[in-house]
């Protein structure tokens, strides 16, 4: 679908300007610069030549087809010139201009406007509010930026346009290379879910970059962000994180903020790698535009120096990853080769007068370990510290290994001023380089958890069967009544219809009955008096727990009777309640309500204090697969206690997946369900299930 | 005591070398380059000149007195250059020579040695197995490093010498400049705390940065720190916090490790920063060597790019920071002054297109606001941004401030290829400036932190009246037994002498006798049959609890009486235990351990699973003030179940935090404890006190 605009065949600058300084004058000058190969056509109705190139009054003059049109000219005039592309065939735009959504409703509705012209003419658009478009292998440059990226393997799209000249700013001066440089703004039309399908399949980007404040379609973002981070990296800041961030985001972009937890479930289950700044971001890409992602999370550290090495050490544990055990055999080799005061344990301490032949006997050594499955190299600037050479002697021993089974290596070459040339080098030899061991840390973090991501398959859906008519059915009633909260019968008939399992129970009307019955589920059994017209059943004596025989049952029910008559002679009376009694067990709460962006959002966590006053929850939006719903359960810190700990049997923890799915089933179905809570769910030992035993549930209001 | 390092009168090099390439060399050549004012004597037995020097044979040979030696010599001969050294007085010497206790113990007792000798002649040794030390002021640079930095108000000591030389490296390239600059290295003689101690009073430092992987003395060290931290910021990187971090020190410094988590309570006690890496520890000296401190933690954000924006907002909350809330006549100014698109609350978004002259007057307006502590003024490169002026301009701006009620400002100006300029001019004019928010961030909350700590006194430790004596008997009859376990009746006695409520009890051989205790104490009460000879109480029915009268009492008394004769014949019997039987209340375990480096680890968590499960935990180092004692409550996660939430009644928290201070004390007095443990320690609601029901504690085994 953006083959038009990435690889157009003529431009048109709509508003091109004589005057420099002017952003219509800027954009032209950035095209023509940029060597794009095909025509340029500027657009003024006032003006004849623009440096150098003729200039048409309106569209419909240019001689030729035009692929991509870029719109500069005052808000007011924009849609006219949209008709008029859309007249011309144009095959996308990029409307530059300000002044529409930010401003107001009425920036809005133009918005919307827009989207329709796009889509009933097949002419994609990019903004409104943008600095541009940068396609370094078309290559052409639509955009006010000052400078041109080189070309490269990074594509990059931001929602803010500032912070795209700040990206290419420092892009410019460390010579990073993109393929795409995108100016999202507005979002009228296309946007970061249009870039994502669009790069999956794009051989020029390996990596891909986002700066988000907002995502348009948040379950669409997930379904697709997951097919391409299946096939590269994603990398993205989502800003607004924070209550003041999230108010800032809203009263900037217009937009409801989906929670920051959703945001963060969403990113998780998409396999979409979260940055915390744009350092951060860069740090990452440039990883992984340059080096093989890892097989495993073993890794080695090569230092001339201890105290670095102890700072890796740190930073890589701190990341989850874990430092290689080496081979035994590949020790006594590295003692043959190492002077005796070096540790070839790992960190591998190659001892501080170390030049480049010993740093690279030791880096093939250890990159011939089948304990390692990738390399950081530490090196400080010490008196006879080689530090090109060096560089160049670990460029070399990489590109030595075998390109099908290349180990990835980073290096942390630490220290500024004598370390120019071997950054430089590194960067010609594709060796990510960075001047710190924890920023190293957080690269190979990232390619780790990418790896592993990918080689794990597409979540695929279970779907149990369940009864959705009756659901539907109560619902209807629902809403007949009037009424967005569901009653006590109601939850019990959902719950069942869903296949959870909620406590068994009778309305029976004879204390024989009830003894029947009673049997029928096992004892002990709960009774309750059953009355329309009595509240509060305790009072009354109306609530026996614990009752553990036929005689117990049969006492209980002509008790209740004799007593409720007696309290509230006018009471109408259906009998007693007979219920299984919950044997012990642990009260967990699983619970949804539907975020803004994302949809479904599924909690859990255990009940009672831990919920409410430790936070001690986990999200995911649905649907989610039972390998999801498990690490969910495992991210609360007080997982150990549903684990079994200080003799305590572990819990059914396969049948909570379980019921997480059927949740998360039944909140998909109806989508007018926008909060629910089964608190408490009562869980039992392994292999003995669990119990709804309450369940709150609303439903949207009309 | 260490101006004869940092002020000597003349440097001699022992081992100063011919051959270029030598350490002995290179040392003597930084000592001629660095523009050492004093004589310069090179010492060695074969040369007769060195670079232009005249060379001794030996110390004694130089004609006249000698403030600093610098040993560069193998290390068998490093004890007689020692002894030389003590012999012609010199002031103070580094020994940069390697080769004693990383290489096993014979190294270890020879630093002993030095030690030694350092003290009897009063001559302090930096060393052995270091860089070398550079300083500024003198100047010097007595070390094999490569360059030398620029004079500057940061004093740096490192542990690690090559970590030294990456730090070097990187102010050489951004011209950070120091004060003092010192390789600590084994620390023989001169440890961490003689520095802290040596630069509290230094006027030519205003900052310390260190990185340490030990401490060698942990109480003096917190003593000391906090004496230095109220003058002036100390930014500290502790490596080994991580176990394979930890095992890494240990392997590399052959010391005992102390926990993370005493560093971890020692920095805060202390009031030392923590950096987790050297870029961080920049950035915060950088903003410390500059800039005043501000009065509070309100602080604006002025920038020209809503995106950035957010992520300043986002950066400044996560760091525990407040947006300061301008004030409405403030914000009405601003209005005036901006185009009508321009956000006026905090951030303050002056919009894509401003000039200098906007940052200037909003900068100015913002100043002038007395709800705002100090700014963060973010810039992006747009197309019409001034960045040289506006950087010119913020400058002169800041500068205007009546000097002694300068609010601090840190600027962000994002991208780099076209940001040199500007950081140049930025870095003349003492304005730290930092490429992204999130650093610019860190640095703000370092500075708001810094502040509020030196707003606070030094902390005065409360004394209590304790009866130490019975304390000392107790332990002495535990020696006398050879046990290094305490039984129940002593763990109460102690409770009791520190001035801890335990339940009253007291042993009854008579129901009547029994009955008039229950009625002195109050009902309900325990008992307890009293009896060396029956470990099983509750199997012959020898415990009864909620005893409400005199009758339940006289009644439980026989009864178990008779029962214990019954079922033990033989046993003998003491009576009954009367006890006060605890109101319910929260259990909290307040703990102790003896931390290798820092001495007593006080902890406090909620009982049960919070701290077995949850790891819900606080510590501190005992002794602590009351402040400090209600901090380490709130620092649980829990600690709202505490507070009094869900409708439950605060907890008596000044008595808890009284027992965190009595039992710092006990363990304060009692060095022999290694372990100690109340388990549970009940608390009650407010106004109502403490009960210790059960502790634990070790001694030292002899």
């Amino acid at each position: 679908m953006l083959d038009s605009l990435f690889n157009p065949e003529s431009i048109a600058i709509i508003g091109a300007s004589r005057t420099e300084g002017k952003l219509g004058h800027a954009i032209l000058a950035n095209v023509i610069d940029s060597k794009f190969a095909g025509p340029i056509y500027p657009i003024n109705p006032t003006a004849s030549e623009i440096l150098g190139y003729e200039v048409y009054p309106t569209l419909a003059d240019v001689p030729g087809p035009i692929g991509l049109a870029v719109i500069v000219i005052p808000a007011e005039s924009v849609m006219q010139a949209l008709a008029d592309c859309a007249a011309n065939d144009v095959g996308a735009v990029i409307v530059i201009s300000a002044g529409f959504r930010e401003t107001g409703r009425e920036g809005l509705k133009l918005e919307r406007q827009m989207a329709e012209i796009a889509e009933a003419h097949n002419m994609p658009i990019v903004g409104p509010n943008v600095l541009g478009v940068i396609d370094t292998i078309a290559p052409y440059n639509a955009s006010f930026a000052v400078g041109m990226p080189s070309r490269g393997h990074i594509a990059f799209m931001s929602q803010s346009g500032a912070l795209c000249t700040a990206v290419l700013d420092i892009a410019l001066a460390q010579n990073i290379g993109f393929s795409r440089f995108v100016s999202l703004g507005n979002k009228a039309h296309l946007n970061e879910i249009d870039f994502l399908q669009s790069w999956a399949d794009d051989e020029q980007s390996k990596v891909v970059m986002a700066y988000l404040e907002g995502i348009v379609d948040g379950e669409r973002f997930i379904k697709e962000a997951r097919q391409i981070t299946k096939k590269k990296p994603v990398i993205a800041i989502k800003s607004g994180t924070t209550s003041g961030g999230s108010r800032a985001v809203s009263s900037h972009t217009g937009t409801l903020a989906g929670s920051e937890r959703a945001y963060e479930a969403a990113f998780k289950q998409a396999g979409v790698l979260r940055a915390d700044s744009i350092s951060e971001m860069f740090d990452l890409a440039i990883a992984f535009a340059r080096q093989p992602l890892p097989k495993g999370d073993r890794i080695a550290i090569i230092t001339n120096a201890g105290g670095p090495g102890i700072m890796a050490t740190d930073a890589l544990e701190k990341s989850g990853l874990k430092l290689a055990g080496l081979n035994p055999e590949i020790q006594r080799k590295l003692k043959e080769n190492l002077p005796a005061a070096a540790s070839v344990l790992n960190p591998i301490d190659v001892l501080g007068d170390a030049r480049s032949d010993r740093y690279k006997a030791v880096f093939q050594t250890v990159l011939s370990d089948e304990n390692v499955d990738a390399v950081v190299v530490i090196l400080t600037p010490q008196f006879t510290t080689e530090i090109e050479e060096t560089a160049r002697a670990l460029a070399d021993a990489f590109e030595a290994q075998p390109a099908a089974s290349r180990k990835p290596v980073i290096a942390c070459f630490m220290g500024e001023a004598h370390m120019h040339e071997a950054r430089r080098l590194f960067y010609e030899r594709n060796i990510p380089s960075y001047p710190i061991p924890e920023r190293a840390a957080a690269a190979m973090k990232a390619m780790v958890a990418q790896a592993s991501w990918m080689a794990k398959p597409l979540p695929e859906f279970e779907e149990f069967e369940v009864d959705r008519e009756t659901v539907a059915k109560i619902f209807a009633q629902v809403r007949a009544d009037d009424r967005v909260q569901i009653g006590d019968a109601e939850s019990r008939d959902i719950l069942v219809a869903y296949g959870i399992r909620i406590p068994k129970s009778q309305l029976c009307t004879t204390a024989d009955e009830a003894a029947t019955f009673a049997r029928e589920i096992g004892y002990p059994v709960v009774m309750k008096i059953a009355s329309p017209d009595i509240l509060h059943k305790t009072d009354v004596g109306g609530v026996r727990v614990g009752l553990r025989d036929a005689t117990d049952v049969r006492d209980a029910f002509d008790l209740m009777v004799y007593r409720a008559q007696k309290y509230q002679p006018n009471a109408q009376l259906w009998g007693c309640l007979v219920q299984e009694q919950a044997p012990d067990g642990k009260e967990v709460i699983v619970g949804m309500n539907r975020d803004p962006q994302f949809g479904p959002l599924v909690m859990f966590g255990l009940g009672g204090i831990y919920v409410e006053v430790l936070k001690d929850v986990a999200f995911r939006i649905a649907p989610f697969n039972r390998e999801e719903a498990m690490v969910m359960m495992q991210e609360i810190r007080s997982f150990d206690l549903l684990r079994g700990v200080r003799g305590q049997p572990p819990a059914d923890l396969d049948t909570v997946a379980d019921t997480l799915l059927r949740l998360s089933q039944l909140v998909t179905d109806f989508p007018e369900i926008v909060e629910l809570d089964i608190n408490p769910l009562m869980i039992f030992e392994r292999g003995q299930g669990v119990m709804g035993v309450d369940m709150r549930l609303v439903l949207k209001s009309e």
